[in-house]
């Protein structure tokens, strides 16, 4: 009946919406990583000259979205949509970063898989017709992060080598109708997976599964594989999610490791900086993306990427209250050729 | 350029998505109020059979969700997309609500705008070609909030005159390409509104600047005159955001009073419940649309509805930081007739 449908998850897009712009704004550890070069701007101050984290970030979230603006020559003005979420309780990161922008605002939840739920509703908006330029972003920050899902930060406490290091760090990106490639070609959304972990501290292990099933949704709706990506990129599953999706399909009998990179093993150098386990929080894949994959697209470095941002869905009430940790992943597939 | 666009926040689906089903849940004292008759299930638990308020908030809806779905004679395996967002931290509600449901997964959150924000979004991925059958859902629970935003409930604390009960209750429906009336014709999102109210106890003044706002670029964008339609009713403003919307349009030399409500107004009784200004929260507007209004459209009583939900996006944490409370509204027109 549709057909723009592929299969139980994914939609083909008709028209392809490109990327005109991105921007990534980070903070000094971020900066300080593999990655470094890649981010449009890099604070030295975790406050961003703000009174409290939180107002933190949302100033580097605006700050982010002002620097995608004006990339793409765009006026807030001139944005029909703009769809953010980040990981601070009621969303009020992105809220209060968006609050003066005048535009019209569709709040999302994806935990760290936000970017990539941004950008899938974000490129349906522009091939649906109901607009021509939309803004998707999203933030996190470690100081935030931490005082609200963990303890203090003064209290300075010891972390398992499991955790992962929540990533002070905005991406944006301009979403537009007609342009210059990168474009958005495929979305597969995300349904939950709930393996039955529950430790808070182990995400990679709990969000790998529903890597591992949007993935392979994604090939089984497209009649891809992993040989036609130059490049899969998840989330922030970190070191310990990454491998354990590289076995979910060794299962299967299929190879990902040669093709497959995880955002949170990227943005961190693991031998140098002291984060166990990788990177995480929505700014991770979004200020990897917005930063470093999309510049190394226009390079000619990758002609196509499958990008797979993952999230956590629990609460720390849901965990005191002893249940597992649901997750999540959305897919897109992002080329420089938009006829495919 | 675009001929689904109407001004700067409106679209006009070019085949309106009908709503074929819809369902509500609610707590007692709901069910007590003036709309109980219309609600397809009331619990005198407020448990819901469960161990934490927080888990019966995911009963809730999981149980609203199945009820819509039986109603529109479709499996979750049928559904191509679930819309669904709700007041607790991470959107753990929902998320919980929905984690064995098998459908791909958009998290939303809008606050007490969430059920005309998944209905926008879920209409939009409709008309778009995306999808032909897709669930908007959303709910809110007074303990579970009370908890959160406020007090523990055993501290009994003493509320002003102006705050306002958050409503226990779920509201879901099914959106599908084809079928019988009602029909989702326009959506109009709204943008964040902070006229600077800091008062968390008088969420009805903070959200009525953006009510205004949206109900105002809804009637420029398309057009259209409050004497367009049989009703319009807000989220859930209360007896005082009500109140300013009406003065707010009447300095425009605007008459709204005569065909305007609003959720948190309708869903109790002021005389006979002690709710002082009226009810809040996702599930209050999402209740009395699913429960009361679908209703009466079916029944005849109206034949045109825009349904404008508010939500305020403020958050603990902001409050005590000192920070005003941001708004938001998002509109949706319900017409008996589809070729408006």
């Amino acid at each position: 009946m549709n057909e723009k449908r592929l299969g139980r998850q994914s939609v083909r897009l008709q028209r392809p919406p490109c990327i005109a712009a991105s921007a990534s704004v980070v903070g000094k550890l971020e900066g300080e990583g593999p990655l470094g070069a890649s981010f449009d701007e890099v604070s030295d101050d975790a406050y961003f000259g703000e009174a409290s984290w939180e107002k933190a970030e949302s100033t580097m979230l605006r700050r982010c979205v002002a620097l995608a603006c004006g990339k793409a020559e765009r006026t807030a003005q001139q944005l029909q949509y703009i769809l953010a979420g980040d990981l601070l309780n009621q969303c009020a990161g992105s809220a209060y970063a968006l609050r003066s922008s005048g535009v019209p605002f569709f709040g999302l939840y994806g935990a760290c898989s936000t970017m990539a739920e941004s950008l899938s509703l974000g490129a349906m908006l522009i091939d649906g017709g109901f607009a021509d330029t939309v803004c998707a972003a999203t933030s996190s920050h470690f100081c935030s992060s931490e005082r609200q899902f963990r303890f203090p930060l003064e209290y300075g406490g010891v972390r398992p080598p499991s955790a992962q290091w929540t990533v002070t760090g905005a991406g944006a990106l301009i979403l537009q109708a007609e342009g210059a490639p990168p474009y958005v070609t495929h979305v597969t959304t995300g349904r939950i997976a709930d393996p039955g972990v529950t430790d808070a501290a182990n995400m990679g292990a709990a969000m790998a599964q529903a890597a591992y099933d949007t993935l392979s949704a994604h090939f089984a709706d497209t009649g891809r594989t992993p040989e036609d990506y130059d490049l899969i990129v998840t989330g922030d599953l970190g070191s310990i999610g990454r491998e354990l999706v590289i076995d979910l399909f060794a299962y299967d009998g299929v190879e990902l490791a040669s093709r497959y990179q995880d955002c949170g093993v990227m943005i961190f150098d693991a031998e140098r900086q002291d984060v166990h386990a990788g990177g995480s929080g929505c700014g991770c894949s979004a200020s990897v993306l917005c930063g470093h994959l999309l510049t190394e697209m226009k390079r000619g470095t990758y002609r196509r990427i499958l990008f797979a941002a993952t999230g956590a869905l629990m609460s720390p009430t849901t965990s005191q209250q002893g249940e597992s940790i649901p997750g999540i992943c959305h897919a897109v597939s992002l080329d420089m050729d938009r006829g495919c």
